[in-house]
C-alpha cells in the first residue's frame, strides 16, 4: 500500500521534481517547476466497525485484493465530506449489508509503515441477516472460540478483535490506542 | 481548505475526467482516459497537543494564513510514515519549541465540511520556556480566565480547550469525540 511517487503536476501536467520547497518546509515534496504547485502527500484513514450480535462478532471474507479470501472487520478508506463514524457505518453497510446501531469509538490503530490510521467503532447488530456487497464473499457471525485467527486479513483487525473480546470479558469497553510497527 | 479538482494525471500528465470508475465504485473520481489511473482524494488528519503547565495551557499566535494573528493549539497536517502521536509531538516542537512529555489521547474532532479529522493529545510541559518556530509569532501560557476566546483561530481548538478545562475541573480526563458542522 505504499503509494508510488507523483510524476506529473495535477494543475498543469508538467513533470514534477521532488525537492524541499523554498517556504521553510523541511520535507521533500513533489514540486512543479512550471507553476510551482506543491503536492503534499498525507496518511489515509481507514474506518470500520466491530459489529456484534450477542456473543458473536461479524466478519467479512474478502472478495478483493489484498488478502483475497481472508477475514476482516468491515472497514475501508474514509471518503471526502464524511465523518469517521459516517464512514465506518457506510463501510459496514457496503461490505456486509448489515443492519445495526452505531455505538462508541473503540480503537485508533496507527500503521505508520504504510501511512494509515485505522479507526473502529462498536456497532450493535439489529439483525443476524446480511446482504454482503461485491467486495465480500461471505459475511458470518463468529463466537470468540470460532474466530479464524490464522485467516484474519490484517493486523489492525486482529488487534482490534483481541481487545474487543478482552473488554467483553471485563464488561467494560475502553478506547484503545494502538501502534503497529 | 477545500482542495481544487485534479486537472492532470499524476502518472502520465494527461487531462483527467471526473466520472464513476467502471470497477463497482459509486463515487466520481478523477480518472485518466489515457492510462486509466484513478485518483482517489481523501480526508486529511491534523494532529496536535494540549500542552499544559500547572493551571495554564500553551497557545501559539499564528504567523501564517489562514487566521494570521489568531491563537491556536500547536497542530498541523500529519505526515507520511509517522503515527498520530509522533505527528502531534513534532508539531508541538516545530510551532512552540516546547519541552514536554506526551500523555494520552484527548480528542478526535471531525470537520467533515472540509474533510479533516483533528486529533489532540495531552502534553505535560517540562519547561515554561519556548522557542517558537517561523509559523508562530508568540507562544504563551494562559490561565483559563485569560484565554482569548474571541481570538481563537479554529473551532477545533476552541472545542478541545473547552473540554480540557471542563475535565480539569472534574479531575478526570476523558477521550472526547466531537463533530463540527
Amino acid at each position: 500500500m505504499q503509494r508510488p511517487p507523483i510524476k506529473f503536476c495535477r494543475e498543469c501536467g508538467t513533470s514534477v521534481v521532488y525537492r524541499i520547497p523554498d517556504d521553510g518546509d523541511t520535507k521533500e515534496r513533489a514540486v512543479c517547476p512550471a507553476c510551482n504547485t506543491i503536492h503534499y502527500e498525507n496518511p489515509l484513514n481507514v474506518v470500520g466497525t466491530v459489529p456484534f450480535w450477542g456473543d458473536k462478532v461479524l466478519l467479512c471474507k474478502r472478495n478483493i485484493e489484498p488478502r483475497w479470501g481472508k477475514w476482516t472487520l468491515p472497514a475501508g478508506f474514509m471518503e471526502l465530506n464524511e465523518t469517521t463514524l459516517e464512514g465506518a457505518a457506510r463501510e459496514t453497510l457496503e461490505e456486509a449489508g448489515a443492519q445495526f446501531e452505531m455505538l462508541g469509538f473503540f480503537s485508533l490503530v496507527n500503521v505508520a509503515r504504510v501511512s494509515q490510521v485505522h479507526l473502529f467503532y462498536l456497532a450493535q447488530l439489529t439483525s443476524d441477516q446480511f446482504a454482503p456487497g461485491v467486495e465480500t464473499i461471505e459475511a458470518r457471525l463468529f463466537l470468540e472460540s470460532e474466530i479464524p485467527w490464522d485467516e484474519i486479513a490484517f493486523r489492525t483487525t486482529k488487534e482490534t478483535l483481541e481487545r474487543y473480546f478482552a473488554d467483553r470479558r471485563t464488561g467494560r469497553f475502553n478506547i484503545h490506542h494502538i501502534d503497529i510497527a
